[in-house]
C-alpha cells in the first residue's frame, strides 16, 4: 500500500493510504489513525464506516475520533464508502453508485464488477491492515447513517469477527425505507428475500448480537423517516437484546452530532477491546 | 443578523450567521459556538482567527474547539478571513485578496473599499456579538497562521480589549517574510514604516503584552521559513515577556496540529477569562 499523507495527531499519526483492491477491481483509499501506544505494542482496531456521499476523509477530519483513540490506545480505520474512478459504474443520484456502496456485494450489473464492499471491508482491507500495521487482530465496528447500517449488519452476520459494536444514527430498516429499497434492488435485484441479510432490524430480530450494542440517534435528525430508528428500538426490546439506545435531544444528522458522542463510542469499544 | 445554520454540539449550539457589514461594505458570514452554560448566564468569548484560504467554516468543522468550550463554559467565534462577493476586489493568488485579509485596514486601492478586517474584528463584529448573544464583554483571542498573526497583533495593539492571548503557528514576522511583505505592500502601500504595527515580533519587542502568551508551533511545519517562529521566540526572550512557547515535535501546519492542542488553548483562555 502507498502512503498518501501522514499527519501527527494527538501524539499519534493520522495516515491515508491507497492500494490496488482486487476485491473492488480499482484503487481504494482509506485512512487509519494510529495512537501513540502503537509505537510500543499492537493495539485493537475500531472500524468506522461512513455514510452516503462520504469518502475516507469526512470522519477523519470532522469526527473528532483521534483525541479519544489516543486516550484509550486504539487504532481507528476510516474506509471509503464505495469503489471509485473511471470505469467504475455510477449514477447521477447521490445515494446510488460511487459514495453509496451500502456495504453489500452487488450481484447485478452494472454494479457487480466493482461494488463488493462487504467483502472488501470484512476480508481484503481487514487482512491488509492486520498484516501491515501494528494492530491486534481484535476489532470493534461502528459507523454513521449508511455506515451505521454497515456496522450493524457486518457485525451481526460475522459475530466471530467483531468484539464490540455501536452505531450513530444508522439506516436501521433499509428493506422498508427509500434509503435501502432503491439500493438493494439495484445491487442485489428485485428478490426481496435476498435483502433481509442486509437489514439491521431483521438481523437483530432473528439473530441478535453476542454482546451489547450502543446506538445514538439525534432526536432532531432531519432523516428520521428514512433511518427508522423506531424499528431497531422495537427489535431490541422484542428480542431482549442487551443494548443502550439513546435518543439525543436536539441533535441532527451532521458531524456535529457524531463528534459530540465520538468520545462515548470510543470509550465503549475500548472497554470491550482492551 | 440572519441565522444560516444551527447544529447542536456537545450540549451547546454551533451557529452560522450572516450580516450586512458596514465596515467591509458587504455581507459577512461568521460562526459562533455557544456552550450549554450560555443558556443560564453570559459566558466569556474566545476569538479564533483563521488562516489563509479559510472561511468561518474550516476551524468550526475541523478545529475540535466545541468539546473544550462546552467543558469550560466559553463561547468561540470563528470570523471569516476577508470580505467576499462580487464587487469585492480579489487576486488570483491564494494569499492575497479574498481569503487573505491579514487583519489590517487596507489604505490602498483596489483593497481599501472592503478590506477593513482590523476594524471589522475589533469593532463591528465585536459590538454585534456582545449585543446579540449571551456573552460577557470579556474576550480572549487566538488564531492559526495568518490568524495567529491577527490574534497577536490585535491583542498587543488593543490590550484593553483582550484578557487572554494565544496563537497556533502564527505568521510571526510578516515584515520579513513572503507571507507579509506582499500583502502589507498591497494593502498598506510601500512605506514599510506603516507595516510595523502589524508585525507580532516588532510589537512584542516594543510593547510586549500585559499578560502571558501561549504559542504552539509544529516542529515539522512545512511553512517554518515563512512563519519565522524564531523571531518571535527571540523577541519573547529579549523582552522577558511572560510566555509559553512550545515547539511540538512532529506536528505540521494542518488542522491535525490545531485540534491536537485546541484543548490546551481553550483551557488557557478559560483560566484567564473565568
Amino acid at each position: 500500500m502507498e502512503t498518501v499523507s501522514e499527519n501527527r495527531s494527538f501524539g499519534g499519526v493520522q495516515s491515508v493510504y491507497k492500494h490496488a483492491s482486487s476485491t473492488c477491481g480499482c484503487d481504494m483509499t482509506f485512512a487509519v489513525y494510529m495512537p501513540p501506544q502503537a509505537a510500543n505494542r499492537p493495539v485493537p482496531l475500531l472500524w468506522y464506516l461512513s455514510g452516503l456521499t462520504c469518502t475516507h476523509e469526512n470522519a477523519m477530519t470532522k469526527g473528532g475520533f483521534q483525541e479519544h483513540a489516543a486516550k484509550h490506545g486504539i487504532a481507528v480505520v476510516f474506509p471509503d464508502t464505495s469503489p471509485r474512478g473511471e470505469g467504475v459504474a455510477n449514477d447521477e443520484a447521490y445515494d446510488l453508485g460511487q459514495g453509496a456502496g451500502f456495504y453489500v456485494n452487488a450481484t447485478r450489473d452494472p454494479w457487480k464488477p466493482h461494488f463488493q464492499m462487504y467483502d472488501y471491508i470484512t476480508k481484503e482491507l481487514r487482512d491488509l491492515i492486520v498484516s501491515e500495521l501494528n494492530v491486534q487482530d481484535r476489532h470493534g465496528i461502528t459507523g454513521h447513517s449508511m455506515g451505521g447500517h454497515g456496522a450493524l449488519t457486518l457485525a451481526m452476520r460475522n459475530p466471530e469477527m467483531y468484539d464490540s459494536l455501536s452505531a450513530f444514527a444508522p439506516i436501521a430498516h433499509p428493506t422498508r425505507s427509500d434509503w435501502g429499497r432503491k439500493q438493494l434492488s439495484a445491487y442485489l435485484g428485485d428478490d426481496e428475500g435476498c435483502w433481509a441479510a442486509h437489514d439491521s432490524t431483521l438481523l437483530l430480530e432473528e439473530h441478535g448480537w453476542k454482546g451489547d450494542i450502543l446506538v445514538d440517534q439525534g432526536a432532531s435528525d432531519q432523516f428520521l423517516d428514512l433511518l427508522k430508528p423506531e424499528a431497531l428500538a422495537a427489535a431490541i426490546a422484542k428480542r431482549r437484546q442487551p443494548a443502550t439506545f439513546r435518543m439525543q435531544e436536539g441533535y441532527d444528522h451532521s458531524y456535529f452530532f457524531v463528534n459530540s458522542f465520538a468520545g462515548d463510542h470510543v470509550a465503549w469499544h475500548a472497554e470491550r477491546l482492551t
